[in-house]
């Protein structure tokens, strides 16, 4: 057998701290056997959950922390008050001492996002950092991947590419493919639609026509979800808009049918009946069941798990996590990178048509 | 009775044409005795129609133009070919002319849009026109406003403000609201989020107090469905692709729906139990229910009609143009422009911060 995975977990993030970060570490275990974790945070209460879940416990290494970054802390308050103390820096510094190979943590994006950021610095030849999410979509495996969804504001087109290498690498780690379809997010298909960046960020990778990832050409907002293409590729500001408004609208369509289906006793027993289709609606549509987004571009492999999210939800942000690692992340974004720096086509391209990066206000 | 309201149709837009357009109007006159209608298009396809509504026949002029504008034209290529000659021209035209007080077209909308700057030119003050969109949400009258979903791309502050301005007044002539709250949606509720447009254009918005509209700061992607506020204000490129998304989104659940139910005759029969329900549903998020961009900031009022639509879809966005014609759309744009001409709190704020403003492209 390989050697174990080791996850790095910021026991103390989140809604729920130790009573969701431990239990969603000892399903991850179940379903992930070749796993060690490093749990970070106040001890006793990481020991007083680990107690439930012994063979969690004999795989497992508790580091106490003092600082617990909270939910509501600004990204440089965190900092401040958290910088090599808090439970969220030191998982994010296992990383970067090799003694974890991945680090997990619910707690806030815009802290998690600053912290990984300093600890780990971006990668080479990658200008910022990006946050990636899966999307539920019409394809065999049911998700495609959507970037930025708002790590930062504003891209030139040299961002774009960045984030079209980055989620190419993402898709194969993830999905096992061999050369993902990858679009940009735009307003139309024709060319000439769209902001400059969009239309020079589309340009560049036709011409560069990359080994690892197959470039498609525009997609639309209403066709992520068709799974048109294996990564959508869109700035981080319109991208976390649009995840978002996703979300609200699955929710609105939930709450709808709730409220329809109550307002007569012929509906409720229609529902009984349905119930398993229901089931299987909410579990596709179900935001634990997507939850985990990866910061993408950094030195090292981070995942923001949701806030809010119950155990069954933590795990599958610490299994994505587990994917990442095992499946050489860093690796394959280091090796498309090189294809591009080797042909070169994108520096004297990108100047002319580029707006100045805004880094995400905090 | 006051005097009735007259509504052009390009009976040539759209998938079908007249087939949809005439019978779309007949429904309108069904449900706002007091129109008239001037109907432009092919005169032997629209009369053909017209055979079958009398009473619509009755209250309706038609107009016989050679051309029509196809749904796949280009902007540049329908003024070319389309100019003066078309239906959607014509149409447009008899508004200009003050013989409509409105115009309808289901036709495509880069060309419509292109057609209404050319002919009925940008009111005075307003930088650019917008397109506006009705949004389902959890409101007592079921929908907010959201602006702008596509008309230009990019947009400085004064822009988002214009926004504001026009969406406030939809909202107060569609939803006979004294004083609408408006938001700027953005990718988080604190002051320092965001790109530097919408932090500069909440704080004029903040600065102005203006008496037409109660500005309410930032909202998220998912608070647009919650109805938080009545009308939701955004730059083009980001509202199309937050538009398209949710409206994909929708579609995407109504076939996991669809699919989960078709897999178990016990669904099945419960979903016949509950069809009550689920009409309810497909009711409130249906497009068809929905439809009816209105452009706003041209010298006169134009709305375009989803290409797809049925005659129910159609009389919808007909409907909404009444609305607008009757409650004095301009008229309250005007209103709420002079009052931010009087106190001029914008134009020393807005230029610092600006990016200059790009055009669609078409």
């Amino acid at each position: 057998m390989a050697e174990p995975i080791r996850i790095a977990i910021d026991a103390m993030g989140g809604d729920f701290g130790p009573a969701v970060t431990v239990p969603g570490a000892a399903l991850t275990l179940e379903r992930r056997p070749g796993c060690h974790f490093l749990l970070f945070g106040n001890e006793a209460a990481i020991r007083a959950e680990l107690a439930a879940y012994p063979r969690l416990a004999a795989v497992s290494t508790v580091r106490h922390c003092d600082v617990a970054i909270r939910m509501d802390d600004k990204p440089s308050q965190a900092l401040r008050a958290g910088r090599r103390v808090s439970s969220m820096w030191q998982a994010i510094d296992a990383v970067k001492k090799g003694e974890a190979d991945v680090a997990v943590s619910a707690g806030n994006t815009g802290a998690l996002m600053a912290m990984a950021k300093v600890c780990l610095r971006t990668m080479a030849k990658i200008e910022r950092p990006a946050l990636a999410s899966l999307w539920p979509a019409a394809t065999e495996r049911g998700f495609s991947i959507v970037l930025d969804v708002g790590a930062s504001i504003g891209a030139d087109a040299r961002h774009l590419v960045d984030l079209a290498v980055m989620g190419s690498a993402m898709a194969r780690a993830l999905f096992d493919l061999a050369r993902p379809s990858v679009g940009l997010l735009n307003v139309g298909k024709e060319d000439i639609k769209g902001v400059e960046e969009v239309k020079t960020a589309s340009r560049l990778l036709k011409e560069a026509d990359l080994p690892d990832l197959d470039y498609r050409g525009f997609v639309e907002g209403d066709e992520i979800g068709k799974g048109v293409v294996d990564v959508v590729v869109v700035e981080g500001f319109t991208g976390n808009i649009a995840l978002k408004t996703a979300e609200g609208t699955a929710t609105q369509i939930k709450d709808y049918l709730r409220q329809a289906i109550s307002r007569s006793w012929l509906a409720q027993l229609g529902y009984l009946l349905a119930r398993g289709a229901f089931r299987e609606l909410k579990e596709k549509i179900d935001v634990r069941n997507i939850n985990g987004g990866v910061f993408l571009g950094l030195e090292g492999v981070v995942i923001k798990s949701h806030g809010g999210a119950d155990a069954h939800a933590f795990a599958r942000a610490v299994e994505i996590g587990y994917e990442m690692a095992h499946q050489g992340l860093l690796t394959k974004i280091r090796d498309t990178m090189a294809t591009i720096t080797h042909d070169d086509p994108l520096s004297p391209d990108t100047a002319p048509n580029s707006s100045p990066p805004r880094e995400a206000a905090q």
